[in-house]
């Protein structure tokens, strides 16, 4: 991926940090060189759940990929995407009955199912549904994949159905109503940078998939022999050889193929095809000592990238990070690169050699294209998700924009307070009533009307803001709290406790007229509404 | 927390699963608790990193809790609800300019500073703004809570400014323009347990503080002392012991508030308040024999529960899991709690002895109203956001609504692909003009408007849904279909490659039209296009 330093500041200056920046041509070589390594024969299956992105979804399949998806959201993103959904395949150890239905809906190419419970419910609606599923069986094979860090065959997982069970009762899979079983599907592990390891496993799963159909004469469609192909994230990895990978790799799928014409072979990948391209782009906000280590503080950390800052594994490297805005050949410095959070694990990087760094400078987290934002705890502290952003043939597209502040506070429902107290002990003495504070929210819209001199029509709720929506001013502010006193009995303004934040929005300034008015006024106007409800 | 069955199993019904339960009564209690132990000398400040859902920062808010807020996101939230901006202070190693910003203009207590570099862009900030800044110091100290497994002061971490450098500036720091330092602030360990530890803590800060006030003649009205204060999560812990709490901590700030009565004392809590109050419902969906293991595979796991899943941590220990619809007394089984990724570290519990599980059961993984959602990654595999309800005098408040597929899949940005090949090599041949779909996509909605006597001002775009938006039928799309063929040159309906899901939205259906109709015409189409724009 290159990062020029043209590119990083106009990409900061337009988007802010922290962004994530993908690159389409490096995304297409890394699509290329795997399609390079397989015969045509082989389909290769990009798996969303390394990265949704919407767009990356539909650059890959503009280049040839067809999709795996997991869910009913990465379902949708891969339609909207426009991948046909005969190349659709959705797996996953838990699905929602309308993620089964949905994916019958619109006709997928194969559900792939992971438990004879699965099976056994999948029949019954596809019966309802008047359809017959299109299923492939995973199985969890009596197989490890070698090469893998983290195993998911050949050991308890909870993915598919172990190989003796499968084994022993394919043949009634195959005779239960409304499904028609496709083929088998295996996934054996991941972050895999051994072409021999990956041969292995692909040799094993063909070899499966022939003793199922020779014991069982069946005629299957399908085999997904997986993936986890890796790449290269710390100083003491190699790249996957994919020259060795397709030496390997040609001659097993074209020898079978020429025994199973009809099969379509299935390829995964997600982090191979993805996680190259892409790069967390971070800010470096101050620089201190503490205890003796120096700490560059910037605005993205575990929130953004959960795996860069090393969740889930028990010894943390580093991710490769480059000075992006920096001179090459600067002098070294050693940092801890941390996050935003109160967290003292927010570490994108431990004792990190770089040049020296300045505040403003930006770093990029690189092969960050996978298991990124998706993958991260992104509303920790409420900093929401960082904008994403393509970058093809030197123009930036915003992909996913920035969650903001506002964004995350309207997530939330707003249930009334009093609702949620009920019967329950009094509550406490400072709080208005909802009652009493829509009246309130009532009087100080009227008051609102004539000092704003608002047309008929405004609109005036309890979440209007004062100054974005209604339009007050430093002027005005101080004729509507003239009014205030002049029209709301036993109400005065005290310059002690009123405040800015006050003035956000008719409710704010609601509650605070509420709280600061003689309390046999409130108790009055409380009755008064209640006479009104009558 | 009191988890009948008949709650959980209203719960589900009502909301569906995963969702997390937060119940009222207990989330008092424990605020009240805290409130018991301390002087009333003390403000609590309750820290909406561990939960920022909205209902429940009101009800705390209601119970007499301040809030600690960390981002521009949790300010908003806690000014929805209702706090008044005296009772809110700011922390962070890093914020955002606009957050400094906005905490001036709505008048926080104090915004704690963690840096000189922050305290310099706060001055000059505070001088633009004509205003000036309330801050705190905040210091990591040559001191380690000893009862913390995480600690956070007496060794190097991103927080505060180190014990030495703050000596030796203070009197610097309180000479800067446009600031007036309150007072200091220190934050030393989380999850602590043992009583003594949290008096040592709040020793050692208060005599940091006297020390100061000393040695550079301040008049302080702030000291924050932290908190940290800890639940019980696994078998082998105890719960901190309140009375032995209270006895230490009452004598210790009645002896400082005698001495400095105008100094306001602030003890944080979140995790103590929140914690035991939620519980994680998830539903059984499976169950399976894997290589020796049996596996419960639920709807919910890392995604909406990291901190159970054991994320972050070396060894990981099971979470108190109530099986929520069983009967007590019944046998006993060993399982592994799984989620719905596709890792196979997706382990809400391992070798979990339970009353034996079915397929429906509901699970509770308790003491999780602290470090739930908001901390977990919920857009993996896009999931999305699992729902939030407060129970209370055993009602029911949808709190936060459940992400849905759909709103996940339209946070992403529409950039259409050809904008993103650009220049780019030849795209891929099947892939038809963004020009040809347009035309296509108006012809289309012109068929439909006759074939579905749309009223005139039906607005058609390229995502009108033709069933949910357009009302398309199964009678109604023969006709279409019929029309097509009459309307559009070359295009023939194939029964083998139509498919549901091309009937999706207009975007779709004239997709699957300029993928099969004759190349010719669609090359003649986009001709006609261009003379239209010329």
């Amino acid at each position: 991926m290159k990062l020029s330093k043209e590119l990083v500041v106009q990409a900061k200056a337009t988007f802010g940090t922290p962004t994530y920046l993908y690159d389409e041509a490096v995304l297409r070589n890394s699509f290329n060189e795997l399609r390079d390594a397989l015969p045509d024969c082989v389909d290769i299956f990009y798996a969303l759940k390394v990265n949704p992105n919407l767009s990356l979804v539909k650059l890959i399949r503009s280049y040839g990929g067809n999709t795996e998806v997991c869910s009913l959201g990465e379902l949708e993103i891969a339609l909207k995407a426009g991948v046909d959904p005969q190349d659709i395949i959705f797996l996953g150890p838990y699905k929602k009955p309308e993620e089964h239905r949905r994916a019958l809906e619109v006709g997928v190419f194969a559900i792939v199912v992971e438990s004879e419970t699965e099976l056994r419910k999948l029949s019954a609606l596809a019966g309802e549904l008047n359809c017959v599923a299109p299923v492939a069986i995973r199985i969890n094979p009596n197989f490890s994949a070698s090469g893998s860090p983290w195993k998911m065959g050949g050991r308890p997982t909870h993915f598919g159905i172990e190989e003796d069970t499968a084994v022993a009762n394919f043949g009634d899979y195959a005779a239960l109503p409304n499904l028609k079983i496709k083929g088998i599907h295996v996934y054996n592990g991941t972050k895999i940078l051994d072409a021999q390891s990956v041969y292995d496993n692909a040799k094993y799963i063909l070899g499966l998939f022939r003793s199922l159909t020779r014991r069982y004469n069946l005629d299957m469609s399908m085999v997904d022999v997986g993936g986890g192909l890796g790449i290269k994230y710390y100083e003491n990895e190699n790249e996957l050889d994919t020259r060795q990978l397709k030496q390997l790799l040609v001659p097993l799928f074209e020898a079978f193929n020429q025994q199973f014409p009809q099969t379509r072979i299935i390829v995964e990948s997600g982090r191979f095809i993805a996680g190259k391209c892409g790069a967390l782009l971070v800010t470096v906000d101050n620089i201190k000592e503490n205890h003796g280590k120096t700490f560059a503080v910037t605005d993205g950390g575990t929130n953004c990238h959960g795996a860069a800052a090393g969740s889930g594994q028990v010894l943390k490297r580093n991710f490769r990070i480059v000075h992006a805005t920096g001179s090459t050949g600067a002098p070294l410095r050693e940092y801890h690169i941390s996050g935003p959070l109160c967290s003292p694990d927010d570490l994108l990087a431990r004792d990190l050699q770089i040049e020296t760094l300045h505040e403003g400078d930006i770093l990029a987290v690189t092969a960050s294209g996978a298991y990124g934002p998706s993958a991260s705890p992104t509303l920790f502290h409420s900093h929401g998700h960082p904008a994403e952003v393509i970058v093809s043939n030197g123009q930036l597209f915003l992909a996913r924009a920035r969650q903001t502040a506002l964004d995350i506070r309207d997530s939330h429902a707003d249930v009334p307070l009093a609702a949620m107290l009920g019967a329950a002990p009094a509550p406490a003495p400072a709080e208005p009533t909802p009652i009493a504070q829509a009246a309130t929210q009532r009087q100080l819209g009227e008051i609102l009307r004539v000092v704003l001199k608002l047309p008929e029509n405004t609109v005036i709720s309890a979440d209007s803001h004062l100054r974005d929506d209604l339009g007050l001013d430093s002027l005005t502010s101080m004729e509507l709290l003239v009014n205030l006193e002049d029209d709301i009995e036993g109400f005065f303004v005290n310059p002690d406790t009123i405040a800015p934040g006050h003035f956000n929005t008719v409710a704010t300034l609601a509650g605070y007229i509420d709280a600061h008015r003689q309390p046999a006024v409130v108790r009055r106007s409380r009755t008064e509404v209640q006479h009104e409800g009558v």
